[in-house]
């Protein structure tokens, strides 16, 4: 680590030239860092985004972002320890730093694997269905997903110098979409020593990502509409960066997680002694105190039955009053400080705010919690737990975030009064519900949905295996509306298409299979001299084609196959109560007959690269098929994919099987492992 | 209609009590009616809009409000008339009014039937996948979207005031979102006429729609973060409403479609004499003319290349010199007015701007292009065609949009210049390519889709059935990014998830199942004493199931089947040639024979409530079935969902078959069509 923190733009570690400002420890209090970005030139480094690294960008396909992160991911794995022993500084634990570290890196699996899984081995995304747009069939519309033009500027919180940067990164690199970072003050230490290790990665391409440390002065100048700002932290900043004139004016794309007052909700029928009472009591205490609270999806509001109210508060008191405070490097301490002496008393000036319309009834935001004396410049607080005793008549107690362990007890009487104090929240990232009730767990999550990004409903069922409240997942959405700033960051695929631009194509059917090479009903096929089995994935084309023959189907087929299956369905079997079936005009094949016949009608039975049918989908069956009907099938290769071993293939065929009146019966997408062409 | 307009607040139409605006006929300048909308309650109406309106549509499924907005069309259809002679006022010809009073019909009736068919029976929308989150199996998490707890607050622009209204509307009625519209002044008197169609309809629930005639006063104070703020007009306002102090800090989820200078291109391979040429001409001309260019995706900048210009502008000059502008409600018209003298000022003086980087090379902005003394204080322009010779070095060209029947041709030397030109617009919500090459359209599509929310390719097949560059359509995409602004509207289901929350539920798989209605592998079954085949579609539990009996699939049964379909496949015939495929042990059985089984395992033959299976999903062969192994099927009720006819209801079964180790050997989810309980 450089006692001087430097940016990483355009290729090169730059140490700034003046203007420094000191980074404290938040254990004594020592100067650990010095950052700045004066002389840097964030023209260039958004050019550089913009055209080194969108170019390399887009020259790769989603599978390939995808192995990169894979890689990236394996080699901070391998290098992350120097991260944790830095970390410390910032106030946090061991086990906090888990969450931010192996979080970080975990996202980056998460959204490599996904990526691989979910998306396509192509450069853009086709999203269907295809429209018909005219009677006649030869105008058409569907929708591709492509990588903006732009680049995307990150601005972290504090509290997550590994995770936030790198959750908000995947997604952005998988789009296609190059990133310029700014960690907070605060913990930037930690954020570019991660940074020098992607650096010596030399994993990502050029221009992939950038990292300013410091001040990003006039960055947000050069943003234009093809530009996304993803940004954590206050509302403050938030209202400053969403209204800067570029950002406006062109509409760049902004994205914010901000303040949340988040609440848990102790159900009606979980009274002390039951698991859910127990789960609830365990998990305000966590959340108040992993992170010594400065979490923004930490539990803020804690809202119980009347009835409840000084049990919960009892049991509040009990463990809050066992957590050991101190210096975050050793084993047995239980909460760390926070990040700095400005964020204690931000802290302690919230907790007067709330004071105003609750008492505390444990903990002092006078108290440090620890007698060490070698901790007496560090940022440490006692946890503080407050009562609001008329919470539906309080307004601070619902807007106020203490980013700190600071939390309030507030009784409801009735399950729609508890709807309505949440909802006083204004929009939060997540709440959770402790109940055993299926009742009270709907009227719950139903209620409060709306203003929240995640619930979660905990009881003695899921208790033991939740990732519990404060933890956002990569596949799952983070963020909320409202008051929480109306973003939606992770996921899964979800925030990779944030960062692609949708557009609608509206083309002749044959036009829209040339450009999206996803062939559908309406466009030409292209009738194959050899049957298409006999064609090796490389060799396929999009809308190869074989029809059929036909074959009859007799009422004996439809017999035989009854009694061979067991499948003595009485619309196959019994004309007079098939005749009464409302959707049948007799005695018909058995759907899965047809399906059968159709195999054995386009199957080629040698050797060849076909090597599985492995599934099928979206199979309807359209009009019944009456003993004595002639069945013949079209068969076109509607997709190819590449697969995960690089010697197959996977081929998606339309399947279509029509009747003598050239009516369809059935469609059908057959999936097939086929080989490659042999080297 | 009333000479005074009035606005619908809470119920009931008030007049404005003093500051009365006038808008003029575009036709004659005679005052055609008055507005304003002094001594209204915003607030009120805010607060109307959320209790009442809000409740009240919450409290329907999206099938019943899918009901009620097909009702609506059908209504509005009838009574139409009127609206056409109104219109005429704003300047518009019968072509131009069908475009807005047709298409906003046809909106309700697109979202009315899409609604039905793509949206469940519910008050919310489940989004798949269910994510296991813990390797136990106890905790999983599922996507639930619900309605906003908030309004819609519409800002209209004057172009479309049948369609503008109508096609914000549809999307957020269809998700549950009650409505406040706001028509722009200019053509107000059409869409007051419009709005009082709908009360006389008397088909909406209370509180779902109102409107303010004249100045929106203090609404935007009253709007929170479950909001939203959708807005078509100019980037000056859409600036100012979204950076509105309550819009910003409340994060209200804000919309814009705004300036856009949308592209035409010839395709490099397109000369004169070839259908595209002449195509494209048509087009430009249709979109410079039809409502006087007054459309946001009017045609503004027409690339071409380089050897085609001089063609181009003799073709154009040609086409538009035939059209004949005049009153719009004389038959032979092709062009009508602008809306006002004050539009028409603003095309004058945009044109002069362009003028500084372009030549005037047919019509006179100064002119009216028609003779007629009646005419004499109507806001009529001649069409004006503008070249510009050097579009690389241009800038105000890109961006200027003159909002009338004014465009300027470029020519570009490469399709990497013509994509570097068009994207110098800075984001629009349109373009079209006119090519027949399909590398052209390929290198086009792709080089500017990121610019845009819709492209068309038009050519020889697509060019007689092409809905046309301007028409957004219901199910496709309308919006676009940066100087479009950001906005997505329409895009059939696209467009009412925008208006609904994406909450990620975690929870256990129980309790998922109870609060989403959709069982999932991992949540407990219901061991079912009666078959479930047996019982009706009202008397069937989510999570019903039986467990058949085990049957052996001997080496008989695979030739037996074989022979009898005709798949004769060689992984089912052939041991040696079988066991040579990576996938297989050896000879196996076909899917369609385990499928077959499977159904003769679990179907009850005797006729009961199942009438019919009419399909199947997401079937996955996920391990051999080899000779000698038994199988059996365990059958789960997934869904249930009403279908199309009272009397049936559509139940999606989740079916696995096991093998003698209990291991998958295939999964896939069925579909029955079953009756109801009889009355």
């Amino acid at each position: 680590m450089s006692a001087i923190l430097q940016s990483y733009l355009r290729g090169q570690w730059a140490a700034p030239a003046k203007d420094l400002a000191e980074i404290p420890s938040a254990i004594d209090g020592a100067v650990i860092a010095k950052t700045g970005s004066s002389g840097s030139d964030f023209a260039e480094a958004v050019r550089y985004a913009r055209e080194t690294g969108g170019k390399n960008l887009r020259a790769l396909t989603f599978h390939q972002r995808a192995d990169i992160l894979k890689k990236l991911a394996a080699y901070l794995s391998e290098k992350k320890e120097p991260l944790y022993a830095l970390a410390a500084h910032t106030g946090a634990t061991k086990r906090d730093n888990m969450v931010d570290i192996e979080g970080g890196i975990g996202t980056l699996f998460a959204y490599a694997s996904r990526g691989r899984r979910d998306l396509p081995a192509e450069k853009f995304i086709v999203e269907g269905p295809n429209e018909q747009l005219s009677k006649g069939g030869k105008f058409a519309g569907t929708h591709i997903l492509t990588p903006r033009a732009g680049i995307a500027v990150h601005i972290n919180a504090f509290n997550f110098p590994v995770w936030g940067p790198l959750e908000k990164f995947a997604p952005a690199f998988l789009a296609g979409i190059p990133v310029i970072t700014k960690p907070a003050t605060a913990s930037a230490y930690v954020s570019e020593a991660l940074m020098r290790l992607i650096v010596e990665s030399k994993l990502l391409p050029d221009g992939a990502l950038q990292m300013i440390c410091g001040p990003t002065g006039d960055l947000l100048d050069h943003l234009n509409g093809q530009d996304s700002l993803c940004f954590t932290g206050s509302i403050e900043t938030s209202d400053k960066l969403r209204n800067h004139p570029a950002v406006s004016k062109n509409a760049v794309r902004f994205v914010a997680e901000r303040d949340s007052l988040n609440a848990a909700i102790l159900g009606t029928d979980a009274a002390p002694g039951t698991p859910e009472f127990d789960l609830f009591i365990k998990e305000v205490v966590r959340e108040m105190t992993v992170k010594a609270g400065q979490k923004c999806t930490a539990i803020r509001r804690v809202f119980v039955p009347r009835a409840q109210e000084a049990a919960v508060i009892d049991a509040l008191k009990a463990q809050l009053s066992a957590i050991k405070i101190g210096d975050p490097r050793v084993e047995d301490t239980r909460m760390g400080a926070l990040v700095s002496m400005t964020q204690k008393r931000s802290v302690q000036e919230k907790v007067r705010e709330i004071a105003s319309e609750a008492e505390i009834v444990f903990g002092d935001p006078a108290a440090s919690g620890t007698d060490d004396a070698a901790l007496k410049g560090g940022a440490f607080i006692s946890p503080v737990l407050l009562r609001c005793a008329k919470p539906m008549d309080a307004k601070r107690v619902h807007v106020t975030e203490a980013f700190g362990p600071v939390a309030t007890v507030m009784a409801y009487d009735t399950l729609e009064q508890a709807v309505e104090l949440v909802a006083k929240g204004e929009g939060s990232l997540v709440a959770s519900v402790f109940t055993y009730d299926p009742s009270v767990a709907s009227a719950l999550v139903f209620g409060i949905a709306p203003y929240h990004g995640r619930l979660l409903v905990i009881d003695r069922d899921s208790g033991k295996e939740s990732t519990g409240h404060g933890s956002p997942l990569p596949y799952l959405v983070h963020g909320g509306p409202g008051r929480a700033g109306g973003g939606e960051e992770l996921g899964g695929m979800r925030s990779v298409h944030h960062y692609l631009q949708r557009t609608a194509i509206q083309a002749s059917p044959d036009r829209i299979v040339s450009l999206t090479k996803d062939w559908s009903k309406g466009a030409a096929t292209v009738p194959s001299q050899e049957h298409p089995f006999r064609k090796d994935f490389d060799t396929l084309v999009i809308g190869d084609t074989i029809e059929t023959a036909a074959r009859k189907v007799s009422l004996e087929d439809i017999e035989h196959f009854a009694n061979f299956t067991g499948d003595t369905f009485y619309a196959h079997m019994d004309e007079a109560a098939a005749k009464a079936n409302p959707f049948f005009p007799g005695r018909v094949a058995h759907g899965y007959l047809i399906l059968s016949f159709a195999a054995g009608l386009f199957v080629e039975p040698a050797p060849g690269p076909v090597l599985a049918n492995y599934g099928l989908d979206n199979l309807r069956f359209l009009k019944p098929v009456s003993p004595g009907d002639d069945i013949r099938v079209r068969l076109t290769v509607k997709q190819k994919q590449d697969a995960r071993k690089p010697e197959y293939g996977e081929v998606r065929w339309d399947v279509e099987v029509f009747n003598q009146d050239s009516e369809t019966v059935a469609r059908y997408e057959l999936l097939t492992m086929n080989a490659r062409r042999a080297a």
